[in-house]
């Protein structure tokens, strides 16, 4: 059976998947964490096979380490999967409830989504987390994981889909995708498929947004800044950008650009520099700030006090503003505003200098990629401004923006963070995979009626 | 100065109305209300024009009604801003407070989605509503509306804008679009503007969504249905029917399908076929219900008693299954299943017989457009499973599909009605304006700590 044939039965399905009671819904899930348990062993054999292709093909081995699929990462799956177990139900929450005449009463109710799509990295793990949540949520799932785990997704899919129809939940609850080209056909299935969640590389997400009609949920880019402002505890500042930047770099919430208050950039300025320079992290930046750097380097020159680890240089071999310069903690690369948009996802850091938190802020929402962005203050007046006018799922005082994540926002698990601004913005989790409907009771009630003044709406709140 | 550059700004000038207090956005809206009430010669007279020339243009009369812009249309107008100001705010909502460990505390906090785009048809007194909801909601809007009304809508905007920007409101609030090719720039703005709610005809709304990557929020088609239960009370049914078809033919929520139980189809189908003869509405439907139609004529002809108002023909010309037949309440034309997916708009209605609600069920999810369906029944737990099973925005029981709408709802107005499953579904009114953002505190926390053991999270609620 194709994937669109597939995708217009798990839509009949839905609404079965949709009306199983909470009970149901846990039942699969321990159902599951057992099935996972007892065939650990074959699982286990299935990944090896998978890591040992990888490695033969030269994957990387910060990638392979995201292959594996070991006792921790199962034992980790299990405790998500009972954490999931003891959320309170998403679906059918009374999120309204209003007369709006005499015997006529409007509710609005939480239900599913429907039949959602995920297009996910190759993570075993991520196929555990995923499929749970779109089962805990009555979602039907159709999943892609990566290929480089084929094997090891294809071991833990029929333990997960068998588990949960032995425990009652409709044949069509779940469905694997494995051929890349089962990609472009589910694209197309818009009639049946209500979202599409993919996680990925930027140009894999915008192709997926390119390429469908089906609602899209997730980011292209993670482009997060730190603005260090005038009244920032530097020590705090300095314990959350290596955080931001290192904790995992590769991650969409990992910091990209360091803004920095020119009231204390001349200061501030150089201790960024050491530390990139100890940790490794290039630095990229505007003229001004190259400048202050530079300044900086001289005046420790002038004052014969030039201290371990500085090469200082001044820029005078520099040509039309852009080059590379030594400077107070290592090289400096000069690098032109538009070059701000980029997210490098890796050892890279760009910082300007900038005029107070206005300009921060403005600097944010035009180069930014509304996702995570943070303030270092203890000024809170300066703080309330950051929170009000920066344009993002998340803003932080004074934390690493690492912290944008399910499990640490407490949702017990997450299918990916979204920076679009409609539905779920931020970490997904389960309240992320529902939608409401509105139900009305009535007793033969007629529009014409209210239309013609002989009945009259009087709404009134029921809870 | 063009769309593209005026959604630059706007989307500058967002977060500052995002910021404006609720009592500033209310002082605007009872600006805007003044400057109607005291402009509204002026404003009567625009009108007039693009009346008149309508007429000379051979615009039909029941869309000439739509656009004159008259007294009472004023007063429901200024009635509507006066309740949006009596309705609470819509923005800073504290959704979620939630405690992740000592002095690390995460609030969800409701804002404006920023910068949207409203096109919508020939009616001045859309303008007004959309822009106030905007406006209350700090959401900065871009208007196209209906070139039948281009003078009116010109001065209700001038009045509007110029009501809002004396009020405080930021420059970029509110801006208008006239010419038809700035939609199309408009449909490019997707770095700038995020979202757009188009009304008008299926194929306009189809036309949007196919070309724009911003989001889209409304609905193509309301296929509404009406299912006839067996447990149905007829007399409701007689009752709700002609409104639902009748009360505004045009309207996406008007019914299109009447599904009934074939339990009772005999007895309910002849009255059926005479209501529609009797109101002008022209038949179609299945097979099955034409031979239904057909026999109870023949009962009616053998005992001799044919009722005044029927014609009753027995169906021996038809050929290959598809054919018009005289029957009881007049002509009744046999259609095909796939034309069940169909939106008329007009005096022309679908029946189709069912093996009960399942069936029912069935139907509407598959041929249905996820928009208002409502069943005609006594039995509770009938009710029940049709509520459960429906898939659609609005499911109802016992009154007219015609209900769907913001202001019966008791939203004081709305933007349109949705039938996507993301973000808002329904009649969309201020709630669905706005988007959240989530804000955290802390005092240098870093994610390695938590990741290395060091600190665990403690999660607890706040509020």
């Amino acid at each position: 059976m194709n994937i669109r044939e597939e995708a217009r039965r798990m839509k009949l399905d839905a609404p079965k998947l949709a009306a199983t009671t909470l009970e149901e819904r846990n039942a699969a899930l321990r159902e599951i964490a057992k099935g996972l348990e007892e065939k650990k062993h074959e699982i286990f054999a299935a990944n090896e096979e998978d890591v040992r292709e990888a490695t033969e093909n030269g994957v990387a081995p910060a990638v392979i380490k995201r292959l594996k699929y070991t006792e921790e990462k199962l034992r980790d799956g299990l405790a998500g999967i009972n954490q999931l177990i003891s959320l309170p139900d998403p679906l059918g929450k009374v999120q309204m409830k209003r007369e709006l005449d005499e015997g006529l009463v409007l509710t609005r109710i939480s239900c599913p989504i429907g039949v959602i799509g995920v297009i996910f990295e190759a993570r075993p793990d991520a196929l555990v987390q995923i499929s749970c949540l779109c089962l805990k949520s009555g979602n039907c799932a159709i999943l892609k994981g990566g290929k480089e785990t084929a094997r090891t997704n294809r071991m833990l899919f029929r333990i997960i889909r068998d588990s949960a129809i032995k425990a009652g939940m409709p044949e069509g609850c779940l469905k694997q995708a494995e051929l890349h080209n089962e990609i472009d056909e589910l694209l197309m299935c818009d009639k049946d498929v209500d979202l599409l969640i993919p996680r990925g590389s930027n140009a894999f997400v915008q192709y997926i947004m390119n390429h469908t009609k089906i609602p899209v949920m997730g980011h292209a880019d993670g482009v997060c800044h730190i603005y260090v402002d005038k009244d920032a505890d530097f020590e705090k500042a300095m314990r959350i950008l290596p955080d931001a930047k290192m904790q995992y770099t590769a991650a969409c919430n990992s910091v990209e650009t360091v803004l920095i208050d020119r009231a204390v950039a001349g200061e501030f300025l150089p201790k960024l520099a050491d530390m990139c320079q100890e940790k490794g992290i290039r630095l990229r930046g505007t003229e001004e700030a190259m400048r202050l750097l530079s300044q900086h380097a001289q005046n420790e020159n002038t004052a014969g006090q030039q201290t371990a680890g500085d090469t200082v240089a001044t820029a005078d071999e520099r040509t039309d503003g852009v080059g590379t310069e030594s400077t107070a903690g290592g090289a400096f690369e000069v690098m032109d505003l538009e070059e701000f948009h980029k997210e490098y996802l890796d050892l890279v850091m760009s910082v300007r200098v900038v005029d107070g938190v206005v300009e921060a802020v403005d600097h944010i929402n035009r180069f930014g990629s509304h996702h995570t962005d943070s303030i270092i203050t203890e000024n809170e007046e300066t703080a309330a401004y950051f929170f009000q006018m920066v344009d993002s799922a998340g803003v932080y005082q004074n934390c690493s923006t690492r912290f944008a994540d399910g499990f640490r926002y407490g949702f017990g698990a997450e299918v990916g963070i979204s920076t679009s601004k409609l539905h779920a913005r931020g970490p997904v989790g389960l309240e992320g995979l529902v939608t409401y409907k509105y139900l009305l009771q009535g007793h033969g009630q007629i529009v014409g009626d209210y239309a013609s003044g002989k009945a009259q709406f009087h709404f009134r709140e029921l809870c």
